[in-house]
């Protein structure tokens, strides 16, 4: 960390914070410039909030110089993380194609899009149970029950289901029936659900980016949850707000590689809510792949003028079959590549 | 609503949406235009959502002509909301200075403060008790030991306590003990506990603007809680996030008569947050005044250099009583502009 | 084009305004709701700005139905248009790969990064003479000298060139030299020289997205140029301005989709700019390529180090070599799967 | 400046870094930290770009400790400029009310606005000539006819007057007839322009802040200007372009303080251009008054539903007289204060 002072500082002020900082348990090292002076903060500083420096009459600003998470940060830990959704890889290479309905909305539904998305190559299943909607007037999902159908549809297909956690005191439901524990873009900072996340649910956790979070946000709050004791988050894009808005987000794509630098978290896309157009989707789902992202989450809708959220965004189970195919050999010729 | 219909709808498209579209009890009047066709929908709109629509292969794009909030709207409400918090009235001309530290640090330091605004002119305490930090490692506040410092404060002072709920465990002791329950920017669209909040809450609250909600978002959060049973919504403006980044926020007092156009609630500036440096306080503060906003919440501190968080926008005593001063006399000037 | 009403609109504001529509020649429907009355505007609306109504008392707001483009809207020109760039075609399936130096700095360099891009598959030079700099006191390029020296590089190797247009009065110039002309991010708005370049440029035009602009504000800059007498604009997306400011700005990859949706203008994708960062232009470029890109535009340089500009974000040569060689594989993969 | 070392960087690359940057005839400190090893540019590092070091294999980043613009810079010109307008001095306590209509279209027009708005208070005259419109297609401006009628409006009644510049080639014509030159939103990058404006403009200048350009770009807008020659530029904040669409941008009061911390230019705020809507103009004049600007500039129209652009955001004349009403006794008051 590095504390630029103001041009008018006086000796004395370099004297009083460097004593201050030393008092703390870090070394400091005092840059003499013709403009201003700097002092250098050395030993760990994750502890250290710049503010604190920041509100002294003597000090211009702080600035950081490395990052403010251990636990996610890949320069702790180069290898790739793992991560195990029931019996299905994800990260390392192994790609979570995570594929239903926004809501689940009835058994026929949900089962039928589970065995097509198998078909087509899906290895999770998702489906919405309690949906953050912004109308309190609108569907606001089948709560509990949805849960049981989509276990039932885990029955007949044999995968693992994925739905979104909205309130802490369903924990020991979702650790006793879901396999990966959705953390809603709403929610990415519901710190009081983080720290609960980490401390109590024993499934893999998929956190979603924050509406308008900035990277280091978004990996701040996966190290919440790694910090209070789960350490298996994946991380998933899904559109950021912009000034635009033909489109519902703009997907950001160099998330890929950036996380990939910054994190040893798996990081996948969810291209149906970032554009909010199911014609967007199969563009996109192809580009994610080939950019290098651990696996997509689309929203497959047998019947999508009758979904009771987000048809616009939902493929058709063909749509979705033929996208599938397409990825496939994308794969390939990208495996092939790295021979 | 209206539905706008790509130009190779035929006519039996026509016909089946304004037969399906009438079979919601709802009434079709079809525009003819040279280059697209449009239904009008006639009737109460807000039970319908537009996506439902947009995906019809025949359908373009779906538009609202009127807004999908009720309760808050002002069309249905034209007076002033007048929200009682302790025995201050806000809004309809009343006005809340709302004054404290960001957190609760100490029993001295929360009672020191709360004399120093109260005799600048402040009429309610703000503390925060439990903090929504971007660290898992940052100080987290002092839970539920503040808030009864916080009381202790109120007791020497008379000022009703305002301060952040984050978990909906906590709603009853806030019924007991909190004059205004704040609900935090990151939790605006924390939907679990809006409706907990609209259910259970029995006292006003203060509800923040999301980091980056638009207009209609946020008063549907307050939609949600109103809906919920909770009529006592204060809106405040904290700052929205842009893409500048020299202020921690950009701080949007178009909000003010924005929404006072739309909504009837009071509408409360929060400037310390939203630049995030306590030298635009001032200037921000006296702007939102003239600007017409029903009170101000601001950051005050003894000691910011030793502040747990936030200091650099905190206010020390003596810039806040100067700050009120000049704010009595534009209220004067304003009062008087109106005879 | 339609007009909301009101709900305080009387009989005799709607009889008023829909005389005055027709007076313009065009047609109205009237459609009465139960909560407001909405007036369609029928016939040619381009030429109506909807601002007029607007400010109508009796009007709340107006909306568009139908985009305000016509050269280049492909609703009116459904095939793809296919741009030439000296005897390169760009469009319709035909892809620009444009490579180069962000600055032209000396002959040695220009020649050795041309004669290597060329080697890798590059089909057109790019190199900036004229420079947009932040800074009054950076390198603002070498300006004519440096489109000599391109002209020099197009002589040894036969790549068509592109360089950047700042000032209309050099128009001529590049009208005799330059075979690509680009307009950049900054003057996206500069309609002075959209006119000029619409009217004298006689080699088809590059057009940059602005910084902040949205979808509709870049097809009207490039209908600004068609409108004047020039029809072939390349497209190129370069990244957004954002919140997020770890990267230099956001790409945003939707826009291949909706652009070839909207308009029938090829449209490239500039990843080196976008990021900021050279470690981002693989993934982002092979992600373009299968996201349906007409084409690259890529900042290559022998030294990066020595750069006088974006040296960050410029790829080396061989790097450059081995993203052009996944890049033929994506594109032949893609190409089978279309048989 | 401040070179941050990736943590795999050596002894040699410290002593190489050290030995390039002080072979540009700066200074360098070495502080090896635990994790990082940082090296401190002293000197005059306006003239060196961070991304010629970022570039480097050893660098992790560069950061700036102190702003890139020198004549702009408070720091170096501690009082406020004040810029001469005609006979009007605008800065330093001195205020600047412009008013008039969006565009000039008849004589008889400007003259009835021109005396209506300076019967109200205001003190210089705008009317636009050259109008940037997003749609080739909508009413351009009268150009320089316009000029020639603000001409005879200035000598009806003193006032000076403000137009557009959008093309340089204008720049005699302007130097002979207009008092204050608008260089606007859309040409707040437009370098070309802005070396010319420096150079050869002898008015003063009125500088928009670009939609969506960060302060230190504004800043260096005007210090391109400056550097080439012009020190008369007084900064107009217009709104900026933010996710929000109710509004037509963002109007960032906040700049007015910031602007004045780190710039001795004065400041102005167009709220009719910001917000859109003209029943925002009132609240947001007021508030921009007395959080310090400088100025404002106004949109006044005798007859808004006539108005060929920007009718909804111009306020009528009684309107705009019983602003500047209220304006004045908050310029009382305030000026009250400070005795």
């Amino acid at each position: 960390m590095i504390v630029i002072l103001k041009q008018t500082a006086t000796k004395d002020d370099v004297k009083r914070l460097t004593k201050d900082i030393e008092s703390k348990g870090l070394k400091t090292s005092v840059v003499v410039g013709t403009e201003q002076t700097i002092i250098g903060i050395i030993g760990d500083t994750t502890l250290i909030d710049p503010k604190m420096y920041e509100v002294d009459e003597a000090v211009d600003h702080v600035m950081r110089v490395s990052e403010p998470y251990k636990l996610a940060n890949r320069q702790f830990h180069p290898n790739d993380s793992i991560i195990q959704v029931g019996d299905v890889l994800v990260g390392g290479g192994n790609l979570a194609f995570i594929a239903g309905p926004c809501s689940v909305e009835s058994k026929e539904q949900i089962i039928e899009v589970a065995k097509s998305v198998k078909a087509s190559g899906a290895n999770i299943l998702r489906g919405g149970a309690f949906k953050p909607r912004t109308s309190p007037y609108s569907f606001q999902g089948m709560g509990t029950e949805a849960i049981d159908l989509l276990l039932e549809a885990k029955k007949e297909t044999g995968l693992p289901i994925c739905t979104e956690l909205m309130d802490a005191s369903y924990i020991p439901l979702f650790n006793e029936k879901v396999d990966l524990v959705q953390i809603g873009t709403r929610n990415m900072q519901n710190y009081a659900l983080l720290k609960k996340v980490g401390q109590e649910v024993k499934k893999p956790v998929l956190l979603k980016r924050g509406l308008a979070s900035t990277y280091e946000e978004w990996i701040m709050a996966a190290e919440y949850i790694m910090a209070n004791g789960n350490k298996n988050v994946i991380l998933c894009e899904r559109g950021i707000r912009t000034y635009e808005t033909y489109t519902r987000n703009t997907l950001d794509l160099q998330a890929i590689p950036v996380i990939k630098k910054l994190t040893h978290l798996p990081i996948i896309i969810d291209p149906s809510h970032a554009g909010g157009k199911w014609w967007l989707v199969p563009a996109m789902s192809k580009a994610s792949i080939v950019a290098g992202a651990d696996g997509l989450m689309i929203e497959v809708h047998n019947d999508p003028e009758k979904a009771l959220s987000d048809g616009p965004q939902s493929l058709r189970p063909d749509k979705y079959d033929s996208l599938m195919k397409d990825i496939k050999k994308l794969v390939k010729v990208m495996a092939d590549g790295n021979d």
